[in-house]
């Protein structure tokens, strides 16, 4: 067993320290009063609870095999796991004895399920046990054990319940004696990483550190040579020509995870892979990860992402192309590559807060990530274009159906994406209307941060100390807040001489009721991409504060492309939106291109007339949800 | 039998009975000295030949079955018949025994091959016999026979043997036993049209009209009720909801073709179904056909149709999607398709002169057509984007290689697409050097197009006539040459009081020596596209005459989207390219964003600064010929 050394300083809140309310309220209702169910529904719907019940006959394939050479009811376990968390995390908020009691039964199920030997996969026990651990590089099996591990620890740390985190715990001493380099060990790992990242959390809730060396063993052997991809292939007799993704950059295998300086391949497995690396270089204080982190952070921020925080472009690959390759209409920026960047940044933070990373935390978080989920909790975006002409909308369910659960549990454990918490230090990283409790310098401290951001840039934090306490209190400033002015007591204080990682440290003995003021303006900000980014040449978009805005059909009719939005924007005033969850729209003068005057013909040799007109931009995350119609972030732009 | 009414006027002029030099001949020498063997080549090296050689065994399946219940392979006959075709129609302007010893050597193998009642097809004789005549709407198997008959009017056309012809007509008339509504006969129709126009060939050639009602047997019944393929699926015990199409929109068979309005499914289908309706529209004099086609060509032409003519946006249907739908990068546009709408055009000229259809006949064959051949005729485009990243290079064969035959026997038999002719009328349809021998009101005529188009503007005819003689001969005017001007013997002539849909029509007595001057300016057109057009929206296109131009990385560097065009082209010159067969590169002023001063980051608010540069343009039709690289086609515009 290695040394552990603790974590060097920041830990997320726990889930149950933060109660939100406003603007993650509202969200962390539609999940406790519709999402959390409606995933268990679909999940027994779809048959997955039927397929661990060893009371009823095998379901046999009821997704057929697909030309790489599984299913997606391969990955039934995960959606179980992932639907099992969120409901975890919605008990905190309302309690709900009879959505527990159903999950107690799935419980129940899964520890009738299990193998003697600890083994648990509904796929590889009930349809094809003659495959268990014969083909990692594609079957998902410890990507099935990963999020049934998240899900223990979850539900264990909302009702205490240990049935489900003992049964996980077996597992993992299990697979302790399956991967390895000893002899008659499998030297492996998973094609789909997120084993590594689940360990580390049934390390820290167990406080057993033997599953952070597995997640250790995992991270420092994938991509090694001999290909444990190749050898795996090679035993079990598949052609590794047949491979359907064709290069092991498809699962982050390419290179030993050292060495990769470029995001590659499928972007929920890459985020998953950076999330446990990040992780493991806390944990183990290893700074040869830190390096190989920070240089894909770059590759990523720089040249990889939409301004929504939405990645991995192609559908073909669930992935990433080539750089600056940011088509808008098909981009597929899964629902789950952005939940997946906002569990990266959030462990990126791990060693202290640094707005480089809290800035696109809170990118992807309101945008790309949180448009796949609808306002009232019941439907679901898996891709996230850009554009769109009217044909794309949420799911009732897909028939993979990872992302609900995956929106639903960050939504439902949002809080502890807020706030890190250090031996003498607090960090807010995301603003919203809650109250922190935690623990600090030994005393229970309580910082309630009052706000209706981000509709509203002002933020004010009252601090509840039960004795005068020394601590440090660190406030992200955005990036792209200028002009942000803070007040201790309502006594204004130079940013810059407390700015540090462009976070306001604000350290002294604090006393109950002292009180922080924060002021972010709100501007609608025009951003413009790289001019390496061709789908986005001539064209501009609109953000404010965090959130990209976008206009829709509902509010602009149809043809958005005939907008042509000048080079100096001209305000037209906003409004507070009720049926959009109180949601400011902005309204901007334009000029839009005459489509009538145009007539029939395809081409012509005059550029079409203008006329002015009022354009209305809602933000991003919240459009599908009036009446379907087509949909533009990137809107034309007059440059000069 | 029925009754058939003599072309109302306009038949294309006989292959052999056009000679082309200048651009066109440069072409034909390339299908001569390279394309037409490589064809035979290839389709040898596919195992084509060997599949319809009885005294060899049958090859089996080689290309597997797809997810659409057939396989390419099915389409080997097609393969082999537009390659006899091409070869064909090559050995007029370059005679090559040994070429055509090899076209006889198969036409041998073909003629062992054919069953005793007359069938024909490698795959149906010799992989899966026990499925003839079983799924017309997924299998090609008329669709094969069309193209062999096409091959054997064309190559007892070109060489006076009849083999192949008299093979085809024993196949064609089991068909008229086989087709029909009498007992026994099958109703139906084939799910790729092609028959249908070629029929019309057979028929023409052979004087027996009979084939030309079987023709019109397929077109009437396509899309009516009882619906043919559904009754098909029935007997054949096929699930109808499998169809992996879905709608017979695919096919064009979701409507009787009277019927039809807009221009659906399958690009290629679609051109060859409306190329056999124009036919027969012509031969009967079927004015409800020819409303349906005028509907259809506005449709296509105002609504779905990209600027250098290529047609069918999408890979998944290879065919239509919505109107206004055309992405540039990902542009389908399939060769085939382009090389079928000069076929439709060509027969929309049937019944007169008329630039509405003539116009597009020149800019899909100078643009989206013959983008698909290398200029050393080695090379193939399957599908035709108007921007590249610089992934996308001609193939030396395809999966699928039905598009290299298809724009090989286009170039081949060019002149019968230049001109029309009927009894007292020659017209001439397009532009290039060549001279034409026919015969006008019993007398043979020579016309001499002397020119250099289009590189030059500048068209003079020469008329060659035994005796004075009376006929009218009709120029196009294209819609685009603004300041157009004509001289008869160096008089000018008032083109408005000559000019009739678009032709400036010369009635006269000719005698041997009379000349008409044509002047074309050829200036730089920017042309912008219908604001519905979203991809193109801030964007302009630059024309020369018929030519599409466009800018390659190997002239200006990567990053062509950061070009912008100012509002007010401004020449930079122009240069003729000995490297390009002689075409002429024109240099526009641009700005670009500078893409160096940007620096590394994503997203910022402020757009890139510019600066002054050049921009190199040449034909589409010619890109990627030299330095593999990026191209694009609609620029970045500064329209203010």
């Amino acid at each position: 067993m290695s040394k552990i050394i603790k974590d060097r300083q920041f830990r997320p809140a726990a889930v149950p320290n933060v109660k939100v309310a406003g603007f993650w309220g509202k969200w962390q209702d539609a999940v406790c009063n519709a999402t959390a169910e409606i995933l268990l529904d679909r999940c027994v719907e779809a048959g997955m609870v039927s397929a661990i019940d060893v009371e009823q006959p095998s379901p046999g394939i009821v997704i057929p095999l697909q030309p790489w050479g599984g299913t997606t009811q391969m990955f039934w376990d995960s959606d179980l796991g992932k639907s099992i968390e969120t409901i975890a995390y919605s008990l905190y908020r309302k309690p709900n004895p009879r959505l527990e009691a159903r999950v107690d039964a799935i419980v129940d199920l899964y520890e009738k399920l299990q193998d003697k030997d600890g083994y648990l996969n509904a796929w590889f026990q009930r349809i094809q046990p003659e495959r268990r651990w014969k083909n990692l590089r594609d079957h998902h099996e410890l990507y099935c054990a990963g999020h049934l591990i998240e899900a223990a620890v979850a539900y264990f740390q909302a009702t205490g319940k240990r049935k489900l985190l003992d049964i996980m715990c077996r597992y993992a001493d299990y697979m302790l004696t399956v991967f390895g380099k000893g002899p008659g060990q499998i030297p492996g790992y998973d094609g789909h990483e997120e084993i590594e990242l689940a360990l580390v959390k049934l390390a820290r809730v167990t406080g057993n550190y033997k599953y952070l060396d597995l997640s250790k063993f995992f991270v420092d052997e994938r991509g090694t040579e001999p290909h444990f991809f190749t050898e795996e292939s090679k035993r079990d007799r598949r052609d590794l020509k047949d491979y359907i993704q064709k290069t092991y950059e498809y699962g982050q295998a390419h290179l030993p995870v050292r060495d990769q300086r470029k995001v590659v391949g499928h972007a929920v497995r890459a985020m998953y892979l950076y999330s446990g690396m990040a992780d493991i270089a806390t944990e183990y204080n290893d700074d040869s990860l830190t390096q190989a982190l920070e240089a894909l952070w770059d590759d990523l921020v720089n040249k990889q992402m939409y301004i929504t925080g939405g990645i991995g472009p192609a559908a073909s690959n669930e992935g990433f192309t080539d750089y600056y390759d940011l088509p808008n209409d098909t981009a597929y920026a899964e629902t789950c590559a952005s939940v997946g960047l906002v569990f990266w940044a959030s462990r990126m933070l791990g060693r202290g807060p640094n707005r480089e990373y809290a800035d696109i935390m809170e990118q992807a978080l309101f945008n790309g990530a949180l448009s796949g989920l609808s306002m009232d909790g019941k439907t679901f975006f898996y891709d996230n274009p850009l554009e769109s002409t009217g044909k794309h909308h949420r799911w009732k369910w897909h028939h993979c159906p990872c992302c609900p659960p995956n929106i639903a549990r960050l939504v439902a454990s949002i809080g502890s994406y807020m706030y890190g918490v250090a031996d003498t230090e607090i960090a807010v990283h995301l603003f919203g209307e809650s109250t922190l409790k935690c623990e600090l310098a030994g005393a229970e401290v309580e910082l309630k941060q009052a706000t209706n951001y981000p509709w509203d840039g002002r933020i004010s934090f009252t601090i509840n100390t039960p004795q005068p306490l020394s601590f440090a209190l660190s406030v992200r400033i955005p990036a792209w807040a200028e002009d942000a002015a803070i007040k201790i007591n309502n006594q204004p204080v130079e940013l810059a001489s407390v700015i540090s990682d462009g976070y306001a440290r604000i350290e002294r003995e604090w006393v109950s009721g002292d009180q922080v003021d924060l002021d972010l303006p709100l501007m609608l900000r025009p951003q413009f991409a790289n001019p390496k980014v061709r789908q986005d040449v001539g064209r501009v978009a609109l953000m404010r504060g965090p959130l990209v805005y976008c206009a829709e059909e509902v509010d602009n009719g149809a043809d958005l492309n005939a907008v042509v939005v000048p080079a100096k924007l001209s305000d037209g005033g906003s409004e507070v939106l009720p049926d959009l969850n109180g949601a400011v729209a902005v309204d901007i003068k334009v000029e839009r291109e005459d489509v009538t005057e145009w007539g029939e013909q395809l081409y012509r040799s005059t550029p079409a007339t203008r006329e002015p007109a009022n354009l209305r931009l809602i933000p991003y995350h919240l459009w599908d949800n009036r009446k379907p119609g087509s949909m533009l972030v990137w809107l034309p732009s007059a440059k000069e």
